[in-house]
């Protein structure tokens, strides 16, 4: 133990050294534990009033600690130029469902807000319908980095479209 | 005196040196020199066929090299839980707007898509009606880089809601 | 003219109304009111404090309410293999110089972290040297969203080589 | 079939109805099929061109057809003011390793260059070393979309300080 101390006041580790560590403990993801247990309820309450759900046709179809999803159906009402569904309502969907994932965390007196969010876009947004996954990847009392996924859903096939990097705040009522 | 400005002769130029020099010329931004001189009846025509901006009762209000705005009214169809407009509508009026800035300097016979975007919220989007701007930053022969504003319109008096910074690709026809 | 104030009160007013009215007031950007009059000092002081802007050669060229410009020689150990300023130096410049954008506008009693960018890359970040320009958007009493820029030098002239927009908070110290 | 078309003329597909069907299945990631059989070597090659790693003490720990891995000790001179890793020397290192994951599905004759990237902070960067992990999300003929993470390392326990969401392009040789 002693030249192990003395090593340290000498040399700072080396990265492979840090790395070729048998026992190096990888940081699993701890389970969340939101403290509102009615924020099923509290979440599916808020996207109830939501406008812009009810006219995409969006339903949210799983809510759990940290995990939010919705699902829409294909309209021509909402797509770009070449038929697809627009980028913005490829964002909508994925940033209903980050903030949703987020606000399942957030205490029972509070609100969410988006600050920002990056969405990239992988594949034409063509299909029948389309699936928004929102997931926690940090929770903070302040604020929580979440990120989104969008399939495309055609003849009951899922396939990748857009990925979304988003933080999301926490509103307290006072 | 004379030894350190010999000494300047041997030695990189200081940052601080680069910096104080009276003549440092700033790159002007060269005017932009559109390929396709009907870029505006292209792009309005492109608008014309996005389902979403119809729905959105958004319109093209200016159209220049480099350059587009949309307009939309307020609508409770489109508003998130709080009753102000949800971020991904703000989203796709400023995509719509960056997007069309981008294909001004697209040559006739190309699409444009979005590659990826990320928004900055700044404010709720609450107003009577909203102006999206789109402006192109870096033009390139595949890629061009725009910035896009959301600024809500409430009793004459605009303000900025949210920013925007984009990545667009010109797909040639073959 | 009645039966138009009539109108409007049944109908919402159309985007091309709104845009078209003569009186349209532009929110002008109010000069920011920096909370803490010595915020240069302080932002010397903090910068002072970065290992990476010493091992990088960088000088805070300018500092003012709500703006910090940050000046650094090119140097080939911090290359990317092209023989380019690597990105990621180019962020630490851009980084450093909104986080002090930001700083500028904190009360005496805090710290500055970043909480997300987003960098465009427009041009190779070849030269002599390089200037960082960030900008505060909006300040806001937890967090403050900012712009940056990246300038490469050479020959006396400069040229836009990337672009940030980037979210900071502010940590009050207890 | 007749009866099927009939139906898609009177009703669109429920979303609910398209995620309840048992049979959906989800897309699977198929294995990468990198081009060039000896990409790890042109991505080795490439990593010790770049004066930055070698700065930064990083090595490449693993490469393979759409992932790359880098570590690197801590080191106080790149540092921001409060003692940990500078936001974009962290960037830095998810950059490296998102490059050369999208490096090692481009064709031999080839070079990599970042188009744009977005990251979020979720911890500060402290630790005796840190490990970045870039992975191919989507691989294109021009542009590749990767997700990077950073992970700290302290005690042989490793946790997620940032991520980053990432586009590269392949610029052909000629």
């Amino acid at each position: 133990m002693h030249s192990r101390v003395r090593a340290q006041l000498y040399c700072a580790p080396s990265a492979v050294q840090l790395l070729k560590n048998a026992h190096l403990k990888i940081a699993t993801m701890k389970p969340f534990s939101p403290p509102d247990p009615n924020f099923e309820t509290r979440v599916r309450s808020s996207a109830g009033m939501q406008g812009v759900l009810s006219t995409l046709g969006a339903e949210l179809t799983l809510v759990r600690a940290g995990e939010a999803h919705l699902t829409a159906p294909f309209d021509m009402r909402f797509s770009q130029q070449d038929g697809f569904l627009h980028a913005g309502i490829v964002t909508t969907l994925m940033d209903s469902a980050c903030g949703y994932a987020a606000f399942t965390l957030m205490p029972a007196a509070s609100r969410v807000l988006s600050v920002e969010f990056k969405v990239n876009l992988l594949a034409p947004a063509k299909g029948q319908g389309f699936r928004a996954e929102g997931r926690v990847i940090k929770s903070g009392r302040t604020l929580t980095v979440c990120e989104g996924k969008l399939f495309s859903i055609e003849e009951e096939e899922e396939s990748l479209c857009a990925i979304m990097q988003a933080t999301m705040i926490c509103i307290r009522d006072k």
